[in-house]
């Protein structure tokens, strides 16, 4: 949990959200630059959705807004240069990064994973939970990808998800990306520098 | 409809949508800042959101959200340096005054007439489909209340604006304010800047 006055932000993602992708492609330089630090928030979607008596994304479920959310990406993505392409499979189940991001917590390599995660799914189109493509991620940053697959698929990790998709529902999280600093919640990649902005103004 | 080539923005906006009072409140100044001109499409957002099979608007049925929203519309309004309360009601009937605005299309007054309906709903928390409401704030801008208020009931204009919102759920708006520039279209508040953008990039 974030207590107030220190200089840190939550951040609540979901691999299979295209709108967390703009977020943990910029969050870590942003955060930087404000001497801010990012707690990452690794917890699933779908259960969350699915509490609100949804069967799948909005995007999905709502055509008109799906159509325009693949625009909106589109220019989205040129804006902060970001590579972009349609996935092919929307949206993607993203349990095994997930789990990753919670058996690696508070390592240094934690930020890139979660950009190469992304970039596997929304820019080179590939099945983001296959133990292949996660593990060549892992190796790719020089980490024991056997090992760390491993406690990824152990009860305590698997627990650990469960109870971080928990606490987003008592938090009153409602979508991905989500922004909680000192209490305050903030919503969707465009309130990120928002979020930034009153994190970096409690003291150090 | 807009043109391609054409320095136009078209702003579909109902007087009952919350983040419709931040676009009111602001667009004028930043179209006229960039040579483009506003292109006024008042529509009722109810039957849109009928069409999706909902009986209210989402910030209503979805008791998270609904909560989020109104914290982030007091950060917005003090970014925006603008004034507000939350309405005791909420989403608030605004037929008339969309009904005004059609009558008066093409009118100088028709934008600081806008104005003055969001801020009636969103700061003083009034009744903005009262006839003595609407009627005086025509007044105030020196126009003739009772000719424009008859002019509001009569057939013809009840007709345009159920075809502005056929003409809307045409073109596939599912939510206000929408912005379209040239056959594109922008979702929300947060996208009016590149909307402005695109709009100014066309010939003049």
């Amino acid at each position: 949990m974030s207590t107030r006055g220190a200089r840190e932000i939550e951040f609540w993602l979901d691999f299979g959200s295209n709108y967390s992708y703009l977020s943990v492609m910029r969050i870590e330089a942003l955060a930087a630059a404000r001497a801010v630090r990012v707690v990452w928030q690794p917890f699933l979607l779908g259960p969350i959705f699915a509490s609100f008596g949804w069967s799948n994304s909005p995007f999905v479920l709502q055509k008109e807004k799906g159509e325009y959310v693949w625009q909106d990406m589109v220019r989205q993505c040129r804006k902060y240069g970001l590579p972009w392409r349609q996935p092919t499979q929307f949206p993607r189940l993203g349990v095994l990064p997930l789990r990753v991001m919670l058996a690696g917590a508070g390592a240094p390599w934690i930020a890139e994973f979660a950009r190469r995660v992304m970039l596997l799914n929304f820019h080179l189109d590939g099945d983001i939970n296959a133990p292949a493509e996660i593990g060549a991620i892992l190796t790719a940053l020089g980490q024991p990808a056997a090992a760390l697959l491993a406690q990824a698929a152990s009860d305590p990790v698997k627990q650990a998800l469960r109870a971080q998709t928990e606490a987003a529902r008592v938090r009153k999280v409602f979508g991905a990306p989500t922004f909680l600093v000192g209490g305050e919640m903030f919503w969707g990649n465009d309130r990120l520098e928002d979020a930034l902005e009153l994190a970096a103004a409690a003291s150090p």
